[in-house]
């Protein structure tokens, strides 16, 4: 059935203008990178339920994301965060990760863990604090260096409950201050990737609380810092789509924490929410990528795909497996639209047509081309079957309970 | 300065046909319920942040409790929370509160910290997790027995992460089943309070998730159960005092549950982020306190005031004082407003008047009527620094840290 | 090809469980009402651009609608909205829609649009102004007779725009004598459709801002009154689908009025924005179809749905197709839900495996499994193109710009 | 009274280190600017209910607005809007301006109202409109000149309502080139105001969305361009305080749109459903007022303070009153602020300190200070009594309905 489905789909694409060489190519090249954390226990302010078999140091994290990318192709990079990941080695972490086919990703430093920076870390009112919190960067910076990772992946959950608490520009001075000294750390070919969010842990008011403000730090900072779009930390309706669009035309997106919301900053599962809105987020990316200025079409490439989720309820490894597996498929869908026809469309105010053109690759079942895809990259047509199929989820079980957890 | 200010004030409203006299019995007959938990440690899904001096058990939590009511007159009696304030015997608890001029107030059962809630309590798939809940439910009564207490107030976590997660109707059935059971087992001095909320720890669906689920059970299981309004449970722009109004008009307001919220459950102090609009829930319920129908005017006479917040920063007493305080200043502001003035405008077409009449009540400083009505009930003028000014908050430190928390 | 393709979905589909033959009843079943104002220009507060071609009164309202359901098979019925669509002789309206295949469908008062309802209609501080509304409510019974409509549609813009201006619970009052005042005009075979509306064009407080308010009203009126959902009516987050649910579970959900929201009351095409709501809520209507209760299958079974909508920018007859087509296509989706896969998942906790058998059913292509029953009720099989390729829109053109119009 | 109460109010004020003479002196340089348009009707998609007297011609309403600042003494300059305000000599509009005390203030392009920006203005995919949009722009330039106006007020309703209607990096570039235009036909002493809004009239996206979008293009056209905040152009629950202290920080705040919303663009009297948050915005204004960098001081001393809202339902003229006199309330209530207070309990991590530092300023009635403000400015001590009292909103009904509106 498989194969009848395949050449029936080729030829409705291909009546389309679409081909499907290219597609399969793109698809083969997108690389999701998976974080370390999200292997391990995670939860709510209510509670963090307990999951047998959660992996117990980073060394099994990796193990754990090595099924992931074993069985889909998709996720060859694992992100750590520091401390939770802290080892005394990096150079043991680095060829445990290479010997299961895995590189280390981003490097997450941890600023909300410790008691000193209840009221603030980098933009905590004291110095010495602040000292601390800059230190811990710097340190990020040269664990990079020996994990060999490129991008230094930073979220802050500086902010304030109340009005007062904190003098909101002073704090926006210390916040500059200590990313610029850490620039400066950094070698030429690092990146730094700096996160907003609009609220939480932050009641009233987070230091850097929209994508203006991380853009605003970036461009001062200078070219190698991004911005990192989170899709669960926007306000209720934002078009992050538009955001994202935005970003890619100033050169500065660098790159998506993915994740779901409903309410808040949910961390759900990528996909399960709102599938649409992640294939119009590829869509503006994919329009972005035939760009004639080569800077654009640069800064696509150079788009850092990770996963930042909590699976609260939810078995890890076959979460993992479903969040990079969403979005290959949205990828899938997006790589589908015939972008001439929409311009067609829309050049002329045909706004029925130009609409009807997007959603219609939306609508596509590209399951015959995942299939395809997997086949040809010698992987199983099926990864969340295969992986459900093998022993491996019962066997990590003898870990017991009380694994890695924020 | 204070007695010249009074007599000002007092000129000053009598002149606008308000008469300090009854403004004054109805802030001395003010009582707000502190929650035994909010003494505690609590914090976010990141970080709980622990403070010197916070109770190590449910006794000490009533001490402080005590601190609250001595020096405002307006707390005397205190929510428990089952398991976090089990104690072996609860005559013990009930004496230990009553020696020092509490009671205990409404019953909290906790259905959301045992493993085997992850996917739900009285709504769970599993008959025996549900005949567990529901089991905890019968308990809280029998403590309730035992405790005096009138109220219990129900809030149960259960919802879904995922569309299929759950049969949303047939988790709705048993959530009736549970409550009626629950329901039965009080006797006719109890209440049940029923509270709902949109979302969050569940990120999809909540079992009961707006007023109307919770208003459609109370309706179902009779007089004695009413619906329970925590001011953080609402979707942005939710009109809450709207929601109060329509509640007392079908007289099934039980409660309340106060804190202040700007983004999501933010459990901030009441009164901090958005002051007018707990003027405005005052505004309605005092407009319904002059209802001509008895039934209207019982259940404005029966509303429990109870705080419940996250102090996950401030200082635990201060916070409680802070917030019982900001609940009598928004109460007495709401004492001023001339409803025959908003009336006669309302009722002519006179929208600018209509307001203005509101809001005026709003901007007097309330300050020379708090302070006198606290010299009449022989209490501190300012509790809060009288507070500050005393030996307890430096005492308590003795207790070190790692006290009592979710 | 089509062939080809069908051959292969019905494959797929039988191995999942799926009889198409079933599917097919159901979408031949499926009646969706447009409504005569969704013909018209339509605009926003800024500006309402004209079209050129639309209809200039009721009757050509009525031929625009015989397009949509000529080509579709899908809006056999067309709603009213007096006094927009008034006409001296409603049999003849009547005769005429007949005559086109049609049938006059939903009947809407409009109580928004008269310079005596600024400051509200049936909640009128003024007797002399309810007495007007509540008379137009009854007008429109009587036409309803007329036209041989069994439905009521009752949207009210009532409300105010700042506190103090009027009393909310007098207000809730006045709405109730005016509702059960229609109410005993109505006839027995006739239904009374509730809407609820968070804001708009009320800002501050809205008579019936939610589905609970509407609810209370239903059930104080009596078995004849239900509840109308209006899919852009909710406050951000709000979960629709949960709504449906509970609804359908108290047999009170009288209907829908579809279209997309991203912000607020946005009215854009439904199905354009997050199509997978749609789904979700139509996932929840399949549930309940099978439920044991015979009232709740009942029900199912009544839902009127109905599509109100403003086409601002977009053709107007082609927006009317996109959105009918809309709803088939995310309604054909849901009865490929295997509904005993997703229970016997969720029964088990497999929260991953629920969750993945509601979503896989939305990933399919209904494309082939439309065409066949389109071919097979004797419908163009691309009711768009067929409609783009058809004289139709062109002909109209002769009407000119300035037809009807809000 | 009057004078007894101010007497104590300085006597309280200066108990906590503030000099009511410097505050008087900041009230009495506050300037509110009041649009020509909030003299008019105006209304919602729904309905725009005509008032008897609202004024005629432009000339009118600068009549009304001599009303408003001759009370008050807050609002000398009129924003006018091109083309209601259209006139044959500008000369002629700005003398009977100057006769009447006042000054014509921004110039206020609309590029919403003509049939060819159905689907955008300057960022329309038609280069004819486009450049017709942008010779409006110049239009205004030019008007400018002839008004004295200084600043140019760009709101753009440009956007999209579904995704792939237009191309949002293509439009964006489009933007650009016509604020670049617009920019260097400005002369060296006038201002660039850019506005942004999240949603409405477009419903999907709209091309400058945020104040992300305003700043980056204000950045890019130098420093006479800057970002104008429009209090209701957010989305629920953006900290906008938050925004004005970074633009200030960044120098780029060039003016406020003050109005209230509490669901979407709801266009309230400013000041009426959140009064803490308009002064918790001034908070932010008098911090960055002591910076000790030169350049943000000169920011603050040039903000535009103006009034944008939809009287929908109020008479007019006491609708502007309420406005000017609800910010200068806030206002005065900032200036009572002790920053060094607030300031000593944050750098020490007293977070109830701080936060009660600032809002006890809020809690204190102005009402005293506003008086003698007045008194001393020889204005009526109650503006809106006044008008209410005085013959003016009584002979102007001689005009009759169906004055100016949208």
């Amino acid at each position: 059935m498989s194969d009848r489905a395949y050449a029936l789909f080729e030829e409705q694409q291909k009546a389309r203008g679409i081909h499907l060489d290219e597609v399969k190519a793109s698809l083969k090249a997108l690389k999701i990178e998976t974080p370390s954390w999200g292997y391990g226990d995670s939860g709510t302010r209510f509670k963090v339920f307990q999951k047998e078999g959660v992996p117990r140091d980073p060394f099994e994290k990796f193990e754990d994301a090595a099924q992931v990318h074993g069985l889909t192709g998709l996720a060859p990079s694992v992100a750590i965060h520091i401390p939770w990941d802290k080892v005394d080695d990096y150079g043991k972490l680095r060829s445990h990760a290479e010997s299961l086919g895995l590189s280390i990703g981003a490097v997450n430093p941890n600023l909300f863990q410790d008691e000193d920076y209840m009221l603030g870390s980098v933009t905590n009112a004291s110095a010495a604090i602040r000292r601390k919190a800059t230190d811990h960067l710097l340190e990020c910076v040269d664990i990079a260096k020996e994990t060999g990772s490129r991008d230094l992946s930073l979220w802050f959950a500086d902010g304030t409950n109340y009005p007062g608490q904190g003098d909101i520009r002073r704090r926006k001075g210390w916040m500059f201050e200590a990313l610029t000294e850490m620039y400066k750390a950094m070698t030429p070919d690092m990146r730094m990737l700096i996160e907003y969010k609009c609220f939480e842990p932050a009641f009233y008011h987070t230091d850097l609380a929209d994508w203006g403000m991380a853009y605003n730090m970036a461009l001062k900072l200078g070219p190698q810092a991004e911005v990192l779009v989170d899709t669960g930390h926007h306000l209720p309706g934002a078009n992050i789509e538009h955001i994202v669009a935005y970003l890619l035309d100033e050169k500065r997106l660098g790159g998506f924490h993915f994740n779901s919301r409903k309410y808040a900053d949910d961390d759900l599962i990528v996909g399960s929410i709102n599938p649409y809105e992640l294939f119009l987020i590829f869509y503006q990316i994919l329009n972005a990528a035939g760009d004639a200025d080569p800077a654009v079409r640069r800064n696509v490439a150079n788009i850092a795909y990770m996963i930042d989720q909590s699976h609260n309820i939810e078995q890890k490894i076959p979460a993992m497996l479903r969040s990079v597996l969403n979005v290959q498929t949205q990828f899938a869908k997006a790589l589908l639209i015939n972008h001439a026809e929409v311009s067609a469309a829309a050049e002329t105010g045909d706004v029925l047509g130009a609409e009807d053109a997007v959603r219609r690759a939306f609508e596509f079942d590209v399951t015959p081309l995942l299939h395809a895809v997997r086949e040809e990259q010698g992987l199983p047509i099926e990864p969340m079957k295969a992986y459900l199929n093998s022993s491996y989820g019962k066997d990590i079980l003898a870990r017991g309970k009380g694994g890695a957890s924020w």
